[in-house]
């Protein structure tokens, strides 16, 4: 049996009793009843997800998942394709948004060739941080034909699985990103194919394009998926013509990860794309993740809606890199430490309600 | 010239031309223009509160201000006055939610007695951590008459006032947060009287009273109001007859700050309400304040709205405490990690947008 058929047999629903007896803990601590709102739901979910009355947090880590798509080439996006692998480097010096969050939140950030179309092994560089896991250099173009070969597609999933066993641990938690110029095109191309709304009801301005580039965005998502004839039937099948490899080795983390029972938080509009794969293929996964944060990209919504998640914090972040994973894992976190921390009624001598 | 006549004179309008100065450098840095959204307005917040163009952020603390509250006796609350004191002696100990919140983020949480109806002297325990700064042993009850002497009202603020004088140094942001059991009550009655709303839309279940015991609530509230007469074209008076010395003494905190151009995080409802008090007597101290976050507590919007203060988080919290402010304060950090840390394109030889 494959990596893939492996975790999806792995992947069993939480224990939802535990919430209950999580709740009973979550009553006894001084603070009127449910007053920290959704801190007390993460620490609910935490217990459920790892099984344990007493779970704790011992490590974060983010995975940034970089790839190429030969979409760039349509004019998509406002970057130029050679920014993925010079935002790699800027990664592996520290000087990018999620490095400088990750630093504030005490979160490890592994970042991962999975797609780039670069030889990095050309530069005289320190690469002992970089994971490289190149599955291909870029995708094809999904106008043209499909992105990915169906091997390639279970190659850059097996990637992200055979990171969460890697990195699996007690008291990990996950976090995504990625970085990708032109990613949020398959993106949106996979959302419209699963849900079946129009690419124009599902697509944004990613990193800032204009309306007349807006305009021409959607109409390559329309041809890519007009060609490529995706069967939403068949996750990997879209994952595979409309995709990417970036997203696809999410899609493994996730599902990777569930099998663990290890917890995900998933950042913005593309990690969220590779969940919807890992949720199509298997709706379970979503006891398993956190949704950090509400993009200001268009589609994101639809999709956390279709998964039944409700993103954590509301800052309009549309960055990506795992940025917003790594602010949300900080509040998952602060609300085990509620759990784990706080003085009950009867140690600390407060009078409970009447 | 009195403290508070001092402060009043001493908050200046920011310069808002430091705005476009931090705009420029968050658009130098490594990612698309504007895509950390509220972390970047947060960044150029601090920059134009502070006046310098590259500000840190040295030290967080947060004041808790404790206070007793005459109305409890009316049973508007859930919980009995006793757990006033039980609770600032929890927070001593630190086993309350601020101390667990506080630790997660590296704030220090300063806890004030500025009108508890308890004797501290009285225990066997270590006062040290404990800022006594008692103006009343309680206050009135505001069904029955003023919660508060005008010099009484005068002198909890400039509780505040000193607090901020005292705690003053390079790269300070300052919390707010409170304990008062009943003290909802007061918020709810000081919200109505500015705002001119009926008590009821303005009031909320607090720590989790019953549908029965809202409806007393409300009318306790109309009962004070038509009884101490209010005139919301004085804000002190409005303080002193149905406010509180907590309530005042976070005003005062606001006021002080905002004449040292220090920036405040206020927390949740009841902190609000204090904010609401200093914007009255003078509105260019919501330039200096960041809103922790949005509220369960009905009100809290309402309040809000009207200084034209957007809440940072949305995590269904009615705490109190300063709990959210002790969250909200490691975003307004964050952003400016992201304006003082990232990489400039032409530090890290990316390349910028076409």
């Amino acid at each position: 049996m494959g990596l893939l058929d492996n975790a999806l047999d792995n992947i069993e629903k939480i224990d939802e009793s535990l919430f209950v007896k999580a709740q009973e803990r979550l009553d006894s601590l001084t603070k009127p009843r449910g007053s920290l709102g959704r801190l007390e739901e993460f620490a609910r979910q935490m217990v459920a997800i790892t099984g344990e009355l007493r779970p704790v947090i011992n490590k974060k880590i983010i995975f940034t998942f970089a790839g190429d798509h030969g979409v760039a080439d349509e004019g998509v996006s406002a970057f130029p394709k050679e920014v993925t692998p010079q935002m790699v480097i800027n990664f592996l010096q520290g000087g990018a948004g999620i490095n400088v969050l990750a630093r504030h939140g005490g979160v490890e950030v592994v970042v991962v060739d999975i797609g780039v179309d670069f030889d990095f092994g050309s530069l005289d560089i320190d690469l002992s941080k970089l994971k490289s896991k190149k599955v291909v250099n870029g995708t094809g173009n999904i106008r043209k034909g499909p992105a990915m070969t169906p091997e390639e597609t279970i190659r850059s999933i097996e990637v992200g699985i055979e990171l969460a066993g890697e990195y699996a641990s007690e008291g990990i938690i996950f976090g995504t990103g990625e970085m990708g110029i032109a990613n949020t095109t398959p993106s949106s191309a996979l959302i419209s194919a699963f849900s079946g709304r129009r690419p124009v009801e599902v697509t944004g301005h990613g990193t800032g394009i204009t309306d007349e580039a807006f305009a021409h965005k959607v109409k390559v998502i329309e041809d890519a998926l007009a060609l490529n004839k995706p069967n939403n039937k068949d996750p990997l099948d879209v994952l595979g013509k409309v995709g990417g490899t970036e997203i696809a080795g999410i899609t493994g983390l996730i599902l990777g990860a569930a099998a663990r029972r290890l917890p995900v938080v998933i950042d913005g509009f593309i990690s969220t794309a590779g969940a919807l794969v890992a949720y199509e293929l298997c709706p379970t996964v979503k006891d398993y993740l956190f949704a950090a944060h509400r993009s200001v990209e268009k589609g994101h919504e639809v999709m956390l809606d279709h998964m039944g998640l409700r993103p954590i914090v509301d800052l309009d972040l549309r960055l990506g890199e795992g940025t917003g994973a790594a602010i949300a894992m900080g509040l998952v976190e602060a609300g085990l430490k509620i759990y784990n921390e706080m003085a009950t009624f009867g140690d600390a001598g407060v009078s409970e309600e009447a």
